[in-house]
């Protein structure tokens, strides 16, 4: 049985996810924070095992085979997926996994371990408020921004989807109601998975 | 727009959900615990108002046909429901609304407030332990206890459509879930409909 407990959190690029998680940190109790394995060439600054884990085509595609993915996609030509074994070790030492995935990959998530995840979509307010984010940021060029925009567009569709939205309108408050998410997050942990929880509650 | 947010809590009778409740109580902020409606006649001790708002079948009836109630359901010949006015009302000066409901009920309001709805299934560790506790109160004869085991041998297995389990096997551990989770609930205070939410993300 794993002991921990996974907390999925999506919304679109500029919602303020890292932020969030990192003015949380201290309050949050001991987590891991999933890093994503991609096959796209580290941007400048980026760090391998920090920002990503930076691997080869070849090398993903074999891990595709061995099913060492709990989750992955292709998006414009680049491999990018959480690999299983450290989601495991961190679930098998108790901790709170959380991961910053996409919608796609919180599917596969609750495809896999459902019993064990909380999902919460953060977001902006809106989207103009989201673009003007973006535009702030002043380090993305004008046609990542748009793609940026675009997804959004459809990746707040699946909202419902999420057992939580939270709306960062503040960063105070949307940390706050992040922390209480992280809490309720570990009432599931260590939670049997439905049918051996009915089979042993049943007798 | 309602302000406030809803709680429901199901499992069977002998879970220690009024325990829970109680526990909890000064910890969980102002809350309005949701008396249900039933043409059942008062057992002695009961008090109209407090355990149950005690109506003709006639009155039900009337209030049935008038779309007065949240949920409903007849059994073994009496109706219990929620009448919708209290709640409307609690949920108007924002505060969080506890029922205490069973499968059925749970599933209606779902289907009608889903996006301010949290819930939970609470219940003691396994079957034969709900059935010992529900001996050792002493308060029903065989039939009833028979019926009730029974009873929660079917609710169980819609365990998996509420969002959290609580596992009463400790009262105080049991309390300080109820309080994460009630807590986790009121992030859904005044949270539009998905539809509405939508509409307004996208401007």
């Amino acid at each position: 049985m794993q002991k921990g407990a996974i907390l999925v959190l999506s919304g679109p690029s500029g919602a303020g996810k890292s932020t969030i998680i990192n003015a949380a940190s201290d309050e949050i109790g001991e987590y891991y924070f999933s890093i994503s394995t991609t096959t796209r060439e580290p941007r400048v600054g980026e760090e391998n095992g920090v920002d990503y884990f930076f691997v080869s085509k070849e090398s993903f595609e074999e891990d595709i085979k061995a099913e060492n993915f709990l989750e992955y996609a292709e998006v414009h030509g680049n491999y990018y997926g959480t690999s299983l074994k450290p989601v495991r070790q961190a679930l098998e030492e108790g901790k709170l996994v959380i991961f910053d995935i996409d919608v796609q990959g919180h599917r596969l998530v609750r495809a896999k371990m459902n019993d064990i995840t909380t999902s919460a979509f953060i977001t902006p307010p809106t989207l103009s408020e989201l673009e003007t984010r973006l535009r702030a940021r002043c380090t993305d060029d004008e046609s990542v921004i748009v793609n940026r925009v675009e997804n959004a567009k459809d990746e707040i569709l699946a909202v419902g989807e999420y057992d939580f939205r939270i709306i960062n309108d503040s960063i105070e408050k949307a940390t706050k109601d992040f922390i209480v998410l992280a809490n309720a997050a570990r009432l599931k942990e260590g939670q049997e998975d439905e049918e051996k929880f009915l089979k042993d509650w049943l007798g």
